[in-house]
Parts: structure tokens; C-alpha cells; sequence
């Protein structure tokens, strides 16, 4: 099928020839991955949107989008506007439109093995309302029409070694063991496959840039498991390395095993198990008590080995980046660096590292107006030259052994403009203002989110994301249950009082739809701060991320002494960091990127 | 009775004869009052507790009370931890503490007149996961018991004038119709006191503290209503201002009123409405939707008559306020000043005002460590003298006929420390913070919580109370649905994005226990900013509350520049303003306290 919109009219054929007036299509599988394997990439399929995060509904008549605001200038360059309405998430979601838009007595269908089950109740009612019904459906419809559809990944589990995971996976299904005879519990399933992965201290290839493998769970009271994962995956290093504690099982075998748990009590997590898992035991007559997924904090607060692991993967990251910027320095001048050739520099410096499997998230590589649409991911379609006169912005990270990385820098080519050192000085002081802040135990991130925002709001400017998320330990590049954001927006993840070892993006931005954007993305750690005469545990950050801050965007003058300070002083450890890392033209680059400005 | 372990031995009494093994209770009345009336104080009758916000639960062997961190030290001083236990909210909850106390089996009464539909929910759910029963009393047992209970107030209703009101009751009622025709719905219950007032433009004098009469009322689609007030409150001129639009029944007759919405569409506001009216709609066969008050977001954005009116009474009340301060500097000294003494001087000073009506609460008038305990209300046995080394703290507000005020200064007794200062100043960076804050539209009071604690995070140090709360117009001294603080948080309203028009209190604070208390709050308005350049329309705060803000406790070497430049700005605009009003040794007083600082 070769259009988008061929694609929609034969869904809508499926939809009629299954008695169905509607379906809807989450960007998700069924981990509730926010990073889905190709097999799972309905909406994309379908649609064209290649973001992170959205939904559609197709209705006979009408089919719409919905997209949180970092899509929104993405939405409209990817989907076909005159087959596709665009909707702002969380103005409204697919919820509250199909409350307004079903047909009255409609039958509207959902893939119950791609939803959570709170959503199924809140898509219940609202089509009560309007007289009209939601359907499982048994096959997803897309896939029946989906002729060349992906199969799922076959590439096989590795281990990934106590010295980098910090516990074996027989203490944490132990820990685990422990949580459920406290909570009185038989059993938890883990759906979400980075829960697996950390878990297991197995790590997989099944979804681009998280390294995980396709596979359900089941922990015990007992501290023994239940892994479902396709044997082809399993090779007899991982076999050992699981142990006797572990029982395997065909992945299919999964919904099959839930029937088993007649008059037991079993943990499902209602945020990341979809709701045909929660159906299957209740139908079984288990008892299901919905609790937060047990390996969730655990594997927030890193270990002394994962974050000893994180310091080292940065420490290499930042010595790629500095090389990077060095050579878009040196190159773009030129004028012939697109953004395409840039991210591709930067992947193949990085693959030069020997712990280096793969990137984190593909790269935002936005030159001039692309770097004011938030999570742009470039295409020979949209590829730009970094010209003269404008801003470069590098979103990028890597997935080494020992750590996952993700920061942003924002350059400029040739001779910035007043404004453009302007808005980059406010980022540059809400960043600061995050990386200094210090707060009791139990303040949550929401609490952090307004101090990177100040210095843009006192010239009436904002950013329409978060501030942070939180990053996995060679796993997920958003990792919750942490994150500084303003409760209630669309980002990732919860609201978590911050502990130390959890490990966070500090990432304020500024964009100027059709001419630039700006975003300073350092990866903080959380830690104690000792403070004379406190009469609280106190709270702050460390900085994980070296590489230069642009000293050319920078107007000295806006900084308090205490943010030229801080500046100086992080350049300086840039320097002792990363500069063992280089040497001849790129250490001396670096100096100079590092030298400190003086007032 | 006259113990309070002999109430309690009689509640427990009177449990047992009604087949009930334990019983919960709230401080609120019928109408969901943070204040009450004295025939609905119970909790206070039962325990001796006399903080605004609390509640409590009676077993057979233990009796609990939950309280939240502004009356931690209050409980404890005021109910006997012998019989009581003190439990922390939101640590745990009344719902909470009955999942893991409540006999196996056990019948739990409770009052449906006195708990939200949420709450009797939870409270349910709770208890039969202990194989617990909750389970309606018919009559509130306390009231069994309680002998000499007041009865309800039968003071008049009096009429707000609609030059104070800024729009007519009947416009109002007509606005109300507007949005139950827009919602589908027929009829809006009313039974909040404050919004009765506010819709029909009528106060009373039958809860302390706020202008209020006890009532429900009902508004029609078509505009007209029914009020439900005893006959006897009812004056012939405020039946005139009614006028014919409303029909009036005695308050008794609202119960059986609402059997009469057979099969139409009612709008009850869950957080504001008791559980018995969902019953009673639902047993009539009433469509119940669950809506917010309709009055509650028209209430908090304040019209322009009202914004004048709050601005008029601000500056009489910020001359009381210099005189008030001026007469402590002059008295303290000679030590006969004690708390008592100088909170019924304040009351003096106000009561000379011929628009003064009531204090807005009961005055905190905290000397030395009593300044510390959050809400502090002083008696015979607690009463302090202002000595000489320590500070005072005067938290205080008046019911004006055109405004409700709010204020608290700190004030030192002789020479101030130096960690005196060092706090007191925090505070006033946290309060200047808040103050001079810019944000853009839909920003909630939540996001701006935090400039207030940074300078005290700074030094470990932090307030457990919110940092503002919204503020009626000749209502309630606490009024939603806005509010400064961070979410989950203990304090009354929700986390409204703040709109032009709103009113607040601005009120960081720092407490040592055992030695002293402070908090610097002025009541500030959410008004346009504009500011050149800017992408959003920006919001900000003009502060409406007026008097000095004690300069011998700041240490000036402390603040930014442009904090000591609002500093020097504001004590300009309190001489402006109040200084007019103020003659002789007054006026030289407030002179001298409002004279810029230099540096």
C-alpha cells in the first residue's frame, strides 16, 4: 500500500468488514514501551508521525492525532492534514474526543494488549455517554492489513555482568520475594520489558536504542521466576547465568500461565501492564492487587557499581562530544556540514569506543529552524546545511555497558545574533539554577521545575517540555518514576520524591518556531549535601555530563557572580575530565572552549 | 462532663448502646465549613483540640486524632496523648489508620452530613479489606451526648450591596443558569456557605470569623432559586433584595427538596457537597453529574468593584496594622505587654474602624517559642509576656464590609540575634521571590511554591505549611480554588492555574521549635504583566497588603540588589499609602520604619 491515506480508507474497510465504527491506535506495544519494535509501529505505519509519543482514532468519517506539545510542529510535517486532524494533548486526548466525536450507538474497537486498563474505563464511560460502545478486539485490525509487517526481533539476550549491574539478579528476585510476602502477595508480573532487563541483569536488541528483549515475567514469593521470552533468544551463556531459580517459557506461553493463578494473589502494575493482562487473571479468579511494578525504584536509585558505571560512560560521552564540537567548529564554516553528515560524525566517533552498543534515542540534529521543533529527528527530506549565522542544536546519546547517556548542546555558526546570547544566557541560568538547587528529602521534582524556567519568564518566554527525566543504567533513556516537570504535563514518568542515586536530565530550552532553538541538557545524580547547621536532610545534584557550555552564546553580564562561578568552575572540571581523554588539536579546542570568562 | 476522657468514655458508651464499634469525626459541619459554627464544633468538644483543620476516630481501645503539620505542636498540648494517639496527616489518614485498626468485622459509624462522597468511598474500601462495615448514622452519637450543646446561630442575614459585590445576585443567577443550560443540567445544588453568600450577595454571623449564614440553596437553569434558610434570620429588607427570583423555605426543608429531582440532570460539586445529598438525589432518581460549584471560579476572580473595595480596606487596615506595631515598640520594653494583651489592642485599634465587622480568624499573637507553633491561639494558660531578646509574631486579619484582610508581621523585642536575622531575611528573599515572580497564563500556584523555600533550602532550612492561600471578598479568609504550595500538600484549596483578579497571601515563614517563630505575609493580587518582547501573556502579582516590614531583623548585606530595591520600593508605597491616615508620633513612627536602607 503506498499512501497514508490508501492505508487509512483500507483500515476503515477492516473496521466495517469486523462491525466496528472506529478504532483506536496507541504508539505503544504490549510493554507499554514508549520505544517500540518495528513490528509494533501501528501508528507510524498508519500515519506517518514519528515521534515518541501519540495516539490516533479513525472514525468513519473523521480520523484525528493526538500529539503533547513537543510534536507539535512535527505532527503537521509528517501526517496528511486533510485526512488527519491534529489534537493537543493534554487540551484534550483520545478519551474526551471520542466523547465528542462517536457515533451515537457506535462500536468502537481497542487492542486490550495495548492499553492500560485505567484508560479502558475511562473510554468505557465516556462512550456510555454518548450511547455507544468499546470493543476488544481479538486481532488488531492494522495488523490484518498490514501486509509487510515486521516480525518481532530474534536477536538473542546478554548478560550483563554484576560488576556493572552492582546485585545479582537472585538478590533482587530475593528482594522482590521479600516485597511480596510483605504486601502478602503470591506473585508479581513484570511486563515492562527495562523491569525484565534490570531484574534478570539481562539486557536484549528487540526495540531501537533500549536494550532490551521482548519478554514477560513472573516473580514469586519464593524468589524463583518465570521468564517468557522465545527459546531462539536464549543462548547457554544466559541459560547459566539465569540459574536454577528461573524457569523459561516460550513468550505465547504467557497469557496461558495468568490462567493459573486461581485464589492467588497477584501484583500487576496497573501504570505498565495493559489491561488483557489484568482480564486474564481476573477471569482466572486471582486476586489482583493493583501496586507500583517492585523493581521500579530500585532500579531508579543506581547502585555504587551503576553510578560508578555512569561517571566512566560519561567521562568517555563527553571526550566524544568535545571531538564533535570541535569538528562541527572547524567544518560547518565550510559550508558543507548538513545535519545529517553532523549526526553521522557523531555516531561513528562514538561507535569508536569499545563499550559503545548502540545510540540511546536517535539524535536531534537541528540546524537553524530545526532545532526550534523539539524533538526533530532529520530526514534527507528535511536535511539542512549549518549556515552562517544561525544555531546548530545536538540532542544525542549512547548506550555504553556501563551507562546511558543523553545530553544537548547548542552551538552557533558564525556570529550569533543579541538574541540568540540573550535566550541561550537565560537557558544557561535556569540550568545553573537546577544544577545549584538544594532541597529537603521528600521534594519532588515538580518543586525543581519553575527554578529553570524563572529567568525565561521574567522576559515572557517559556519552553513547552519538561525540565527532566529520569535515565536507566544501560536501559531506558527515560526511565521514571522520577522527573522535574510541572505536574499534570504530558512528559514521562511520575511525580517522585527525589532520592540520592537517581539519576536525572537537567535540560531547560528555549524555541523560536522558524528561526532556532536552544537547549542545555546535562545529566545531574542525586546526592546528600551536607549543610552547616541544617536542621533537614538536604538534597542536591552532581553534574554526570562534561563537555563545554558555548562560551560564544554566553552574555557575561546577565550572570550573577554565583552562575560565572559555577560556570567557570564546571568548565574547569570539563577540562580534568576529559582532556586525559584528547590530545593535540581537539585538547587544545577544548582549553579554549573551557578558558574562563572573566568580568 | 467535665473531662475529656469522660466524653470520650461516654462516646464509647454510646457507640456500644447504637451497635457501633467505632466512629469518625471530622471538623467540618454540614456545609464542608473549614470554620463552623459552635454547635458543630464536636471535634473540639470530644478532644480539646481547637485547630482549624483536623479530625479524629474512636475504637473500642484506642482513639486517634490526625492533624497536619501546621498543628503538630498544638495537638499536642491540647489533647491528653493518654487516651489520644497523634497521628500526621498526609503521613496517613483517617481511611488509612482504619484499614490497619479497624476491628475484623467491626461496624465504623460515621455521619453522612459531615463526610464527602470520596471520603465514605475510601472509608468503605478501607474497612472491607478488614472485613469492616461503614456504616450512616441516623443521629450523630456526640450530639446524644453532648448535653449542652449551643444551638445553631439565629443571627440575620444582612445585604452585601451591590456597589461592593460589583454584579447583581440576580445576574449572578442568571450567569449560574447560563452554564446548567450549557452543561445539560437542570439545577445546581449549593450548600458551601461562602458561595450562598456570594451567589445571592447576602452575609450572616453564624460561623466565627467569616460572614456567613447557615443554608443551602438551589439555582435553576431558568435563573431563579431556592434558598433554604430559617424564616427567622430573614429581615424584610433582605427579602426585598432577594426579590422574586427566589423562593425561600426554611433550611429543614432542603432534604426533603431534593427528593423532588426525579429524572432531572442535578450538578453537585463533590469536594463541597456531603455524601447524604448525593443520596438523597440518587435515592429520588435524580441524574447526579459531579461538577464543580459553579460559583467557585467566578467567587475567586475578583470584579473590579471588588478589587477596589479589597484595596480600600487594605490601606485602613495596613494604618491599624503601623499604629499596632508602633504602640508594641513603644510598650514591649517596659515588660507588661504579654500576647493576650497586645492581640486585644489589634481588635481595639480595628473595632475604631466603622467598616469593620469581625476579625478574619482568631488573631496568632505568638511571643518568644509560642511564635513557632504554625497556627497558635493564645489563652489564659499560654499567654506570654513580649520579652526582652526574643521575637513576637502577629498573624491577624479583619472582615471589612468592602474587604477581607490578612497580614502577619515579625517583630523583635529589644536586640534581635544574629540567626534571627539570618532567618528573618530567607523569609523576606522567599516572600520578595514570590512577590516580584512573572509567569505565563496557566502557570499554578504549585510551580511558583518553591521561590518561596529556596533561600531557606539554602541553608537547610524549611516552613511546613503552604506559602499562600486564595482570600475572599468579605468571605472567607481561606478561599479556593488557588493556592501557593506544592501539591499533595495539607493545605484547603486545589492547584488552580491563577488568573488575573484572584487574590492570595504571600506567607513563607521559618519556625524553631522552643524559640521562635516568623512569617513576613501580605496578601498580593494576580494581575497582567506586560512586558516587551514577550511570547506569552505573562502574569504577575501586585501587593495589596501595606506596613512595615521590620527592618532591625534584616540583615541588608544579604539581598540582591533588586531585593533591596523592592524592599525600599514597598516601604515608599506603605508611607503613600497609609501614612495619610496616620498623624503625630504615629506618623514618625512609620516614617522611620519605612526609611530606605542603604548599602
Amino acid at each position: 500500500m503506498s499512501s497514508y491515506a490508501d492505508r487509512l480508507k483500507a483500515l476503515r474497510e477492516q473496521l466495517k468488514a469486523n462491525s466496528l465504527d472506529g478504532f483506536v491506535v496507541p504508539l505503544t506495544d504490549e510493554h507499554m514501551s514508549e520505544y517500540v519494535g518495528s513490528y509494533a509501529q501501528r501508528l507510524a505505519w498508519l500515519t506517518g508521525f514519528e515521534g515518541s509519543a501519540g495516539s490516533a482514532v479513525v472514525l468513519p468519517e473523521e480520523a484525528a492525532i493526538f500529539v503533547d506539545g513537543r510534536y507539535t510542529l512535527q505532527v503537521r510535517s509528517q501526517v496528511d492534514g486533510s485526512h488527519w486532524s491534529y489534537q493537543s494533548v493534554p487540551e484534550t486526548s483520545t478519551t474526551q474526543w471520542l466523547e465528542e466525536h462517536a457515533p451515537d450507538g457506535g462500536r468502537i474497537g481497542y487492542d486490550p494488549w495495548l492499553h492500560t486498563r485505567d484508560w479502558v474505563k475511562k473510554a468505557k464511560d465516556a462512550l456510555a455517554s454518548r450511547g455507544a460502545e468499546l470493543v476488544p478486539v481479538e486481532r488488531n485490525p492494522i495488523d490484518e492489513i498490514w501486509t509487510d509487517r515486521p516480525e518481532a526481533s530474534k536477536a538473542k539476550l546478554v548478560v550483563q555482568p554484576d560488576d556493572f549491574a552492582g546485585k545479582s539478579a537472585a538478590e533482587k528476585r530475593t528482594e522482590i520475594g521479600d516485597w511480596l510476602t510483605k504486601h502478602h502477595a503470591d506473585a508479581a508480573v513484570l511486563s515492562a520489558l527495562d523491569s525484565i532487563a534490570w531484574a534478570f541483569n539481562v539486557r536484549g536488541q528487540d526495540v531501537s536504542h533500549t536494550p532490551v528483549a521482548l519478554a514477560y515475567a513472573l516473580v514469586h514469593a519464593d524468589g524463583t521466576a518465570d521468564l517468557f521470552v522465545a527459546s531462539e533468544k536464549i543462548g547457554p551463556d544466559v541459560q547459566q547465568h539465569l540459574g536454577n531459580g528461573v524457569r523459561l517459557h516460550e513468550r505465547s506461553a504467557f497469557e496461558g500461565a495468568l490462567g493459573e493463578f486461581k485464589g492467588k494473589t497477584v501484583v500487576v502494575d496497573p501504570e505498565r501492564a495493559v489491561a488483557a493482562i489484568f482480564e486474564a487473571l481476573e477471569k482466572a479468579g486471582a486476586k489482583v492487587v493493583a501496586l507500583r511494578d517492585p523493581t521500579i525504584l530500585p532500579k531508579a536509585i543506581k547502585n555504587d557499581a551503576e553510578i560508578a558505571g555512569q561517571k566512566s560512560a560519561q567521562e568517555r560521552d563527553g571526550a566524544v562530544i568535545a571531538r564533535f564540537l570541535h569538528w562541527v567548529d572547524a567544518e560547518a564554516p565550510k559550508g558543507e556540514v548538513d545535519e545529517l553528515k553532523a549526526s553521522d560524525h557523531l555516531e561513528a566517533l562514538r561507535r569508536e569506543n569499545g563499550e559503545f552498543r548502540d545510540l540511546s534515542f536517535d539524535s536531534i540534529s537541528g540546524a537553524g529552524p530545526n532545532g526550534a521543533i523539539v524533538h526533530y529527528r532529520s530526514s534527507e527530506k528535511t536535511n539542512r546545511k549549518l549556515e552562517q549565522g544561525s544555531l546548530y542544536l545536538i540532542d544525542s546519546g549512547g548506550q555504553y555497558v556501563d551507562g546511558t547517556t543523553d545530553i544537548t548542546r547548542t552551538v552557533p555558526i558564525g556570529q550569533p545574533t543579541d538574541e540568540m546570547c540573550d535566550r541561550f544566557t537565560r537557558v544557561l541560568q535556569g540550568h545553573i539554577a537546577v544544577a545549584t538547587a538544594v532541597f529537603p528529602k521528600g521534594t519532588r521534582g515538580s518543586q525543581l521545575d519553575s527554578f529553570a524556567r524563572r529567568p525565561l519568564w521574567e522576559a515572557g518566554l517559556d519552553y513547552a517540555h519538561g525540565t527532566g527525566h529520569g535515565v536507566g543504567s544501560f536501559l531506558s533513556v527515560h526511565e521514571g518514576p522520577q522527573r522535574i516537570s510541572p505536574v499534570g504535563s504530558a512528559q514521562s514518568g511520575g511525580d517522585e520524591p527525589l532520592l540520592p542515586g537517581m539519576i536525572l536530565s537537567n535540560e531547560p530550552g528555549y524555541y523560536k518556531t522558524g528561526e532556532y532553538g536552544i537547549r542545555i541538557e546535562n545529566l545531574v545524580l542525586v546526592v546528600e549535601r551536607e549543610i552547616e547547621g541544617a536542621e533537614k536532610d538536604m538534597l542536591g545534584f552532581e553534574t554526570l555530563t562534561f563537555a563545554p557550555i558555548d562560551r560564544r552564546l554566553i552574555d557575561a553580564e546577565m550572570l550573577e557572580t554565583e552562575e560565572l562561578v559555577w560556570l567557570n568552575c564546571y568548565h574547569a572540571h570539563v577540562v580534568a575530565r576529559i582532556g586525559p581523554q584528547l590530545s593535540g588539536a581537539d585538547l587544545e579546542w577544548l582549553r579554549a572552549a573551557c578558558a574562563p570568562i572573566e568580568r
